[in-house]
């Protein structure tokens, strides 16, 4: 396959490749990504602790805390650092949940989600310069019927929260 | 937000927008896609109709059908149309399932799923031509296994099958 580089950007990079796969002339076009950690986290009280951010342009989006890797970052390292950079918590542990592309056709993204537990308030937030979040907590139950009433519809929230209580069997 | 176009392309384009938000200085890269239909179909033994399909540079992927909508097409119609073009079943009805954001931080693409019923293999595939895939059929036991486990990495797939397991109360 043929790459052609279009653009490098901060979060993203676009390649277009031409060539053939199993003899069929094809394009594709390619959303380069570093990948990203996401953490579904319980606090003291069993409450799963939610960021309430600001998603140019769909507004106000209540979603669990993720971050994109840093160069040659480990997933569980990102995991550790977004968790107590977004909500001022310190995980005691991090244990893989799911990995999953949420745009397989089209984008090298990866996320990887954990579970984090052993929750400890240390700080306030250690936000980035564009970044605008607040946190909010929510118990899982109420979380679970958000997703099945269509209220949440960011695709990490759901995978995170849907495979553990499927592994738990939630319902 | 000042938008710069940085591409247009056939299945997404990419523009840069610069401006502020909620006073604060932001750039943000956003993906730009028409939005896609996803079906969960049950053939008529209840089980779930997958398809295997060529992603590069993944290689063959296990995922329900799926496809972009056509410009201004209904994603109901884009259902019912490419459940036919890429398993040769068409369905008697469309229901709505979850609708989801793949990555709601830097792409518009939104995924409508739904669950298609009373299915009758009408044809054969019509396939676009750079289109590589065949139709293979898995129990939903052991497809929520195969998500759990984590041989299934595709959101669509895992969002629709998972929404449908915790509205069916499935475990």
């Amino acid at each position: 396959m043929k790459k052609k580089k279009i653009y490098e950007g901060k979060i993203l990079g676009l390649s277009v490749y031409d060539g053939k796969i199993e003899g069929r002339k094809v394009k594709r076009e390619v959303i380069e990504h570093r990948g990203a950690a996401a953490m579904l986290a319980f606090d003291e009280d069993k409450k799963v602790i939610l960021v309430k951010q600001h998603r140019f342009p769909h507004g106000y989006v209540l979603e669990i805390p993720a971050g994109t890797l840093e160069k040659k970052e480990e997933p569980i390292k990102c995991a550790f650092r977004e968790l107590e950079e977004e909500t001022g918590y310190r995980a005691k542990k991090m244990t893989p949940l799911i990995t999953y592309y949420p745009s397989i056709g089209y984008n090298s993204e990866i996320i990887h989600c954990f579970v984090a537990s052993g929750l400890k308030k240390i700080a306030d937030l250690k936000l980035d310069e564009d970044e605008i979040l607040s946190v909010e907590k929510v118990d899982m139950k109420k979380l679970l019927n958000m997703i099945k009433s269509g209220k949440i519809q960011d695709s990490k929230t759901i995978c995170a929260v849907l495979t553990y209580a499927a592994k738990k069997k939630l319902y």
